[in-house]
C-alpha cells in the first residue's frame, strides 16, 4: 500500500550514475578490453577511480564558477586527457580518446533496473534527472533500452545538482507540483536537495557503486520517504 | 539507397502537431463527446479551428514580444477561455476547462506514424522538436506509445520555432553537428528555418491536417532533402 502522502506522485525522476547504471563496472570492462587489445598493462581500477573522482572535482569547480559551464561529457574528456598524460599514454590519438570517452555513453544498468522500470512505467511518467549531459543519457538509454518518457538533465539549466534550479526545472517542465514528483537516487546529497524543493524522495541502496572494497554511504530507513534495496522493491513500495 | 549527403544523419527530430498527430481530428472527437455528454449543440468544427488559429495568433504575439514567454499549454488555455466566453459557455468550471485543455495531451497519431517510427528507431535517435510544451509532448507520447528517445521542445529555450535558437539547441543537446540531424515536418516555414541552420530536412505531406475542405500547402519534391507521403515511405527513403 503506497504511503498516503505519496499518492499524489505522478512522475518518477532518476539519478542515473550509480543509481541506474553501474558506471564503475561498465567503465572497467571497457578499459580492460581496450588495454588488452593494445597490450597495455595498467591498473585500470585506479584509472577508473581517478577518472571518476577527477570528474567529480571538475564538477565542483564548475559549481564554484572556477570553470565556465562545461557539460559532463566534456568534463569526462578533460579528465581523461589529463589521466592519459599521467599514465604515459599521451600518444593515444583522437579516435582512441573519443572511443574511451564514449564509454560513458554505454554504461550498463544494474540487474534489477529493467524489470523494475518495466513495472513502474505502467503507473508513472519516468524520467532521468541527472548531471549527465543529454546526449550521454539518450545514447545510454537507447543502447540499454531504458524506457524513459523524458530525459531531463542538469545541462538544461547549465548548473549541476544539487543546485535547486535543476529540480525546479524538472517539475516545471513536467507541468507538475514538486510534491507530484519523486526523485529516486542512491545519494543523500541529491535526495536532500530534492526534498528541500518539495519533491518526494526514494533512496536506493547501491553498495557496489564505488567498487567491492569501498564502504557505501549509509542512509537510514526513515531519512527519506522510501528506502529500497533495488528497483523491484521500489516498484512494490509504489504499488506498481 | 539513402542520398549520399544524408548518410551522416544520426538523429531525426519531428515536428509534432500536424506532422505526427492529427490535432484537428483528435480535438474534434473529444469536443463532440464532451458536447454530447452535456447536451451542447455547437459547431465544434468552427470551435476547433478558432481554437487552433487563436493559439497560432497568440504564439505570434509571444514571438513579437507583445506577450511575455508563455508555454503552448497555457496559450491553449488562454484561447479556450476566450472561446468559451464567446460561445456562451462561460459557466463551465475549472474541471471542465482543464479537461478540455488536456485534450491537447491526448492527440492521436496518423495511422502510418507508429509503424514508420518502429522502423526508423532501429537506425536513428528519434526526438520531438516541437513548439508544444514538454508536459504535453510527454503525456501524448506515453499514451500513444510514440517511441521518442528524447523530447525536445521550444519551451527549453523559451522561444517558438522558427527561432534559430530552437534548432541550435536541438543539435547541441544531441551532441551532433546540424548536418547530422534531420527535421521531419509537414510545414515549409519549419523546414526552411531548420535548413538555414544546417539541418537536413524531410517534408511529409499531410493533406488532411486542417480538415477535409482546406487545400494543403504544396511543397514540391525538390524543395527539401526528402519528400514523403507518410512515415513508412520516409523509413524507406532513409533505408530503415
Amino acid at each position: 500500500m503506497t504511503k498516503p502522502h505519496l499518492r499524489l506522485v505522478q512522475a518518477l525522476v532518476f539519478d542515473v550514475f550509480g543509481t541506474v547504471v553501474d558506471w564503475r563496472g561498465s567503465l572497467l570492462a571497457e578499459l580492460r578490453d581496450f588495454g588488452a587489445s593494445r597490450g597495455l598493462a595498467l591498473d585500470w581500477e585506479s584509472f577508473v577511480d581517478a577518472w571518476y573522482w577527477g570528474h567529480r572535482a571538475a564538477m565542483d569547480r564548475v559549481r564554484a564558477a572556477e570553470l565556465p559551464w562545461t557539460n559532463d561529457d566534456r568534463l569526462h574528456r578533460m579528465i581523461l586527457d589529463q589521466l592519459l598524460e599521467k599514465n604515459a599514454l599521451a600518444h593515444l590519438g583522437e579516435d582512441d580518446r573519443s572511443r574511451l570517452n564514449r564509454a560513458w555513453h554505454r554504461l550498463e544498468p544494474w540487474a534489477d533496473v529493467l524489470p523494475g522500470l518495466e513495472r513502474l512505467r505502467r503507473k508513472y511518467v519516468l524520467g532521468t534527472l541527472s548531471n549527465g549531459s543529454v546526449a550521454v543519457l539518450v545514447n545510454m538509454a537507447k543502447r540499454a533500452k531504458l524506457p524513459w518518457d523524458v530525459v531531463l538533465s542538469a545541462e538544461l539549466v547549465r548548473r549541476f545538482k544539487p543546485d535547486p534550479k535543476v529540480y525546479e526545472l524538472a517539475s516545471a517542465l513536467l507541468g507538475l507540483e514538486p510534491a507530484q514528483v519523486l526523485l529516486v537516487a542512491a545519494h543523500r546529497y541529491d535526495l536532500a536537495a530534492a526534498s528541500a524543493q518539495g519533491f518526494r524522495t526514494a533512496y536506493v541502496f547501491r553498495p557496489l557503486e564505488y567498487g567491492p572494497g569501498v564502504s557505501p554511504e549509509r542512509v537510514s530507513r526513515d531519512e527519506f520517504d522510501l528506502w529500497a534495496s533495488d528497483f523491484i522493491e521500489l516498484a512494490g513500495l509504489l504499488d506498481a
